[in-house]
């Protein structure tokens, strides 16, 4: 199956932060390799693409499958709410692509070895 | 050089939030074992302790260095800016110790590997 996934951020107003995430995915897809049929970004708001036009372009490449990985740190309403309600509308348009929220970055398990790593800095 | 750890997140007006961040925290202690003479987190708002309180704590436990680790996923004002501006009065105060700023976790290289992790659930 054509699976794509899709790293999506809060957004700022702050190009640099959002450009960040931009660079970020693209070792996101470097490391992922063959794994996915794309690796793009999204945001919730304030940059572009939006999460709808994110999926819409997923799907217009081909992707069967949509994961959407919420690079968010804690399960806030961002996390619960708002990025399945921006989804839901995709889903009902496309009944035949998966559309899978992933857990949250800040719900990973390997966080923690990181915060010690970085405090070893 | 005893040296303290304290990771600072935000904070929100959603305690479950500030919870999560406490838990973390736990974790982090206990990964880090004897590596630092203590290891707590402080809140640059909305949730307890401020940054000057968590590092006042970690001195008057005897700290001799006291290095903040900014759990922010983008390098915007927050870290560039609203932490130091906190740390500062307490080094002034403290010549003698240590405060350093490591670098926040969005700055991490092992992130991605952990979002790569988190896209095979």
């Amino acid at each position: 199956m054509k699976t794509s996934l899709l790293l999506v951020a809060h957004g700022s107003r702050r190009a640099a932060s959002n450009d960040e995430v931009r660079n970020l995915t693209q070792n996101l897809a470097a490391l992922a390799g063959e794994r996915f049929h794309s690796v793009d970004c999204a945001f919730l708001e304030l940059a572009e693409p939006l999460i709808p036009d994110g999926i819409e372009q997923a799907i217009q490449q081909g992707a069967e499958a949509v994961y959407i990985l919420p690079y968010f740190l804690s399960a806030g309403r961002h996390v619960s709410q708002d990025i399945p309600a921006e989804a839901a509308p995709k889903q009902q348009q496309y009944p035949q692509v998966e559309i899978k929220i992933l857990p949250y970055l800040g719900s990973a398990e390997g966080i923690v070895e990181l915060l010690l790593k970085l405090s070893q800095h």
